[in-house]
């Protein structure tokens, strides 16, 4: 048998979601459970063959995706959604034995990249409230740290960071030449961002995604801003054409129809809103979230609740597993009407699974 | 500044296409000259939102693509196109600071993603007359070997390995525990594979793209295929959802027509050949060739030829300053009437440069 690489040997493998998901309530992945602007798939269908053949070119998508976040094509890398942007940065930016932080738990796409890498991870617990571990993260930036991971909000937790919280990070980490990414894949829900600032510091790198708010996650974009210096050394060592050219026309298009994700948000902000007040109703224990998910805690009956909705085509995602969500599944938001479904077949289940106990 | 990855600072950039080559008549990349199958573009024009908004599913793609091609799904990964399979090899077969071996001149990926893993190239010089260096590849795989890549037939050179020589390759690096690539990119054209043998080997893998022949090259999608033990390191260690879930539905209709790249082929066939006769006849010499494409010589005007070329939006690949190629341009085939538009205008230029010179 061929060697292979010490450091995949070692890796964790990711848990990705099962497949035949269509025409279910896909609750379990954060994705636009409506589906992208009629206009983006008006594009898709006037794309003539040639965008077919050809190698995919990105200079008007970096140019366009500048413009709508106040800043420069300098600033800007397409890549194939946020997977590709991470990868990319763990190449260019962290030497292997070197140390990357993660505040835990969170989108375990991080974990594994840096696994790829062969990093070393230093995993730093939220709060038990799950708010975000301020002080241990701060205190745990050292020269051997290459990069700092925030997600914000943070997956699976709904956990939003404070802007002054993360600016002291940052500002710890440029002391130490050490490169903070802020994942705002949620940005569209949450709209807090610090987009603004990757010109003003010179180890900051932030990810927004197509892939949630503007429902284009079967497409794989998303892009990275920074100063132009880290962008360039991103460009430089990146794949040529990770982006189909198929990709780009939709962006281009979603770009186009802002619109469109803006009611989206909106109407799932009103579900997220509804939906949290029945959990209290039913006295099942939520956190605060800030982002089109939020995670609730069920107890030892979470993995079962889990399955059934599964048997009644409602997915969601069980994190029973995981550190400081024991008993807790993550919950998606879409429409109001998807979270009513949701919802009486969640207060079925409830009852059915108190009636399977009585019975032991 | 942050600390940026020794292997990254020292990678020479990729040098790749310009920009704005829609409408020009491209013979600079290889790309099939006139889209895919029709029913490609139909089946990208019926799909729904979902298949926007849902993250991507392979398993149906790995199965129809495995019967293909005679193997099962467990012997194939879908990547995004040849780049990521190349890139997700290195990281899983090739340790920082071990060899890479390489015969060139070839494609520029091989070595780009060589040269990010942080690995130790080896380049062996194909022969003068661009025939493979058998003997010289052989004697140079060790123990400290990780990776041998064969290029069949061979881009930019166009020259076909003979299958008893890539046969000898395998078996003296299956010895040493390294892997054998052997990318197929060009397979609709010459018709020579070894896909037949990823079973009987413990370490060979072959690259399949439907960026060429099908007319993809705008999808970003191909696939490795390798015995299961392989194919399941690069599962476990590849992103989860690389590849767009609209080039996987164009996949699909590709693979129900595959007649239509047969039929192209054909005219790229009688295209070569009326091509490299007429090459024959302006005494411009050419080197044989089993691809899409075939190495022209036209001396010190190489360049020169080149750019008038483009003047007229006629697009091809100078690759004089490379290593053999002296003085040579790539020239991609399209179709007969395509090559005729092209050898009607290097005619004119052809003459235009030699007054130019008379003149000086």
């Amino acid at each position: 048998m061929v060697k292979i690489r010490k450091a995949v040997k070692e890796i964790k493998p990711y848990d990705p979601p099962t497949e035949n998901r269509k025409g279910k309530l896909r609750l379990d992945f954060n994705e636009n459970t409506l589906g992208p602007s009629p206009k983006v798939i008006k594009a898709i269908r006037n794309a003539t063959a040639e965008d077919f053949s050809i190698y995919p070119e990105y200079n008007k998508a970096r140019e366009k995706i500048a413009e709508s976040v106040g800043l420069k094509k300098e600033n800007i890398i397409v890549t194939n959604a946020g997977d590709e942007g991470i990868r990319n940065l763990m190449d260019c930016f962290v030497e292997e034995g070197k140390e990357v932080i993660l505040a835990v738990p969170t989108f375990a796409m991080f974990r594994f990249y840096a696994e790829l890498r062969g990093a070393k991870i230093t995993k730093i617990l939220f709060n038990k409230d799950l708010s975000f571990p301020e002080k241990e993260i701060l205190n745990a930036i050292k020269p051997e740290t290459n990069m700092i991971i925030l997600c914000n909000p943070n997956n699976p937790t709904g956990t939003k960071i404070e802007r002054k919280t993360i600016i002291k990070i940052i500002e710890k980490a440029e002391e130490n030449n050490c490169l903070v990414l802020v994942d705002e894949a949620y940005y569209d829900v949450c709209k807090e961002t610090v987009i603004d600032l990757v010109n003003k510091y010179s180890n900051l790198v932030v990810l927004r995604s197509f892939s949630k708010g503007a429902g284009l996650a079967g497409l794989r974009i998303a892009f990275l801003t920074s100063c132009k210096e880290i962008i360039s050394v991103l460009l430089k060592s990146s794949s040529p054409y990770s982006v189909s050219s198929l990709s780009v026309i939709a962006v281009l298009a979603a770009l186009k129809d802002k619109e469109y994700t803006e009611k989206y948000i909106e109407e799932v902000l009103k579900a997220r809103e509804f939906t949290l007040k029945e959990f209290n109703k039913i006295q099942i224990k939520t956190f605060p979230t800030s982002a089109n998910f939020f995670i609730a805690r069920f107890g030892e009956n979470a993995s079962i609740i889990a399955k059934k909705l599964k048997e009644k085509n409602i997915l969601v995602r069980d994190r029973s597993r995981y550190s400081l969500l024991e008993g807790c599944i993550r919950i998606g938001v879409g429409t109001q009407n998807q979270m009513k479904l949701f919802l009486a077949e969640l207060k079925k289940i409830l009852e059915e699974v108190e009636y399977e106990k009585s019975q032991n």
